[in-house]
């Protein structure tokens, strides 16, 4: 069978490469290592003028003849080889297979290559940084989550999804969403707006808020997963328009806006791929329940845990600016915080008749 | 703005006579009262004939005049008078949703009619015993989750739905499975493949699996939610085709498969539309190490917590057919579980090509 899974020549160049210097290093009789960039919190930062978090330039060598590395070096080119198997075949598969197809047991020894997937996904990620390729265009998958619907056609493993016409359901975003699975063929969608919880989703697309209001409407069901911001990035990039972020008013809600636009501490290498730095923050805010008059028991009282949460952000180099001071200062001084579903308690469509327009023809965003 | 969901008038009428017997009482100068079928243990009992685990017929009577039950009584009421609101305006809501819509504060008190959601999901379960719907009949829905592609054509709010051109992220199942929202058009399939782990969805869907064995193909990753369930259900009973479920090699696999087979004993009463007694269990079995030439490492010992729960699986009812007692037994004795990725130890594709083909060719399946 012919996959319909492009082949991403660069990545396989940059594995082959990984690999022909090693060999190279051997037939030198050199000690064979691999400079691995460094993962760890002393080498990320914020860079403002990017306006990302991103990984600094320290690299560790790992090398072959050296006791506390061996079994590293060993384990990074076992899955180097095992995520060239994969794009040779023109398949994907998920990093829990990818665990499964790179454990062996060393003959005439009980030693396993990898015992447990705990071992197996740190090395993915040396590989993503090394060989710089995310590891969905190493082929590899998380978890599947979210969908999307609105003013867009793409081209997804060679069949056309029409955004218009997916239904209640909608098109489940897939895991790996790269350029050589997913290919954008017509927008005519003005802005993409990002919701959190999918029961906002399923409410703005029975009222068809895309149609009415010429966009492309996705939910991630809580903190998107990476399929969903590579397509939010890659769509942002590509199509050129705007993305706006709909989330509930909590510490966890202006988090989830951050780890879109600036990218996240644990994953700092991935944001020059993922971060869209140019999202905005449409709600919910702080000041909604008085502008949209909502009633007072609506509001969900601020917990140790929001507060200490709230504060952390507070203090976040990527949180400075005026607004957002603002803001979340307001929250910490009203003492609750609201969900999306809050807005119910005006009517069913309120957020799509009322609240949302309001806010894009206002331009009251928070960037 | 016409809504593309069809109104349900059996359950309109439904609601519409809980509130005129009330009325009816009250003229009669009759304490007002409503009689709710009792969802507790004692109620619940598992249909030999049947095959499904599903609610007695006791019913509790919940007074007005009557301090311990009055609050509850209006409790009813107020989420009866708002289902009808959400299904007259052809609308659908979150069990949140409802939640925030029925909540507000007794004028001249600080009582709320709802406190927490706490309160109002068991009324919302109570109302679907008596009005004998759904939930989603009700126009309310819980969460969103799965995904679906294969040899299916389907209407979803009035869009054409083809399951052969779903690209690798498919049709995102909505929690709203009712035939006044989703219609069957064109079946191919000649069965239903359920799948436990998206992963494995992923892999077979990219394999075109539900081409060239002509099914039609879900995953709910991990236990399938409320939407998928009762797609199954019309699915099967609608389309005639049978449903064979593919699971972990692990108690909470063979539990997977029971709810989808028989319901569960928490929503005993969802039973009658959602649970599917011809479905069938493909796989993981705990012989298929054996059979299926896995090597040793890609076994996981039993925990403690996993060996109590098999042995409580073994005991009930509907686990009592010989197959199912020697299955579970013998993963007792083997002492360790599978996950459906261990396949991938073989080959990338062997559970599109050799697996799965041969236990369909052979029959080997558990019922």
């Amino acid at each position: 069978m012919i996959s319909a899974i492009k082949k991403n020549e660069k990545i396989l160049k940059s594995l082959h490469t990984i690999g022909t210097e090693a060999v190279d290093e051997i037939k030198k009789q050199k000690n064979p290592s691999v400079d691995i960039p460094l993962r760890n919190l002393s080498n990320v930062n914020f860079n403002p003028k990017k306006a990302i978090i991103e990984m600094g330039k320290a690299t560790q060598a790992r090398e072959f003849f050296n006791i506390g590395m061996a079994k590293k070096y060993m384990q990074t080119f076992l899955v180097a080889e095992k995520c060239k198997d994969v794009l040779d075949e023109g398949k994907t598969v998920s990093i829990r297979d990818l665990y499964y197809m790179s454990k062996s047991t060393i003959p005439g020894t009980s030693e396993n290559t990898f015992d447990e997937q705990d071992e197996s996904d740190p090395i993915i990620e040396d590989l993503e940084v090394t060989a710089d390729a995310l590891r969905e265009e190493l082929g590899l998958y998380a978890s599947n989550k979210g969908a999307m619907v609105g003013e867009i056609t793409l081209r997804d493993m060679g069949d056309t999804i029409d955004g218009r016409r997916m239904g209640s359901g909608g098109w489940s975003i897939p895991s790996i969403c790269e350029p050589n699975i997913i290919q954008f063929k017509r927008c005519d969608a003005k802005f993409i707006l990002l919701v959190e919880k999918d029961a906002v989703f399923r409410r703005l697309n029975e009222d068809k808020f895309w149609k009415s209001h010429k966009c492309i409407l996705l939910t991630g069901g809580g903190q998107p997963p990476r399929g969903l911001r590579r397509l939010l990035y890659r769509m942002v990039n590509e199509l050129k328009i705007p993305l706006y972020t709909y989330v509930d008013n909590d510490p966890w809600g202006y988090y989830i806006y951050s780890v879109v636009k600036q990218g996240s501490i644990n994953l700092a290498y991935e944001s020059v791929r993922m971060a869209v730095p140019q999202a905005r923050f449409i709600g919910l805010r702080s000041l909604d329940k008085e502008k949209y008059k909502l009633p007072d028991n609506v509001t969900i009282k601020l917990e140790d845990e929001d507060i200490k949460r709230a504060k952390q952000i507070l203090e976040y180099p990527w949180f400075q600016k005026k607004g957002w001071q603002e803001e979340i200062k307001t929250m910490l001084k009203l003492g609750y915080k609201m969900e999306q579903e809050a807005l119910s308690r005006r009517s069913i469509s309120f957020v799509s008749e009322e609240y949302l327009p309001k806010k894009l023809k206002d331009k009251d965003f928070l960037d």
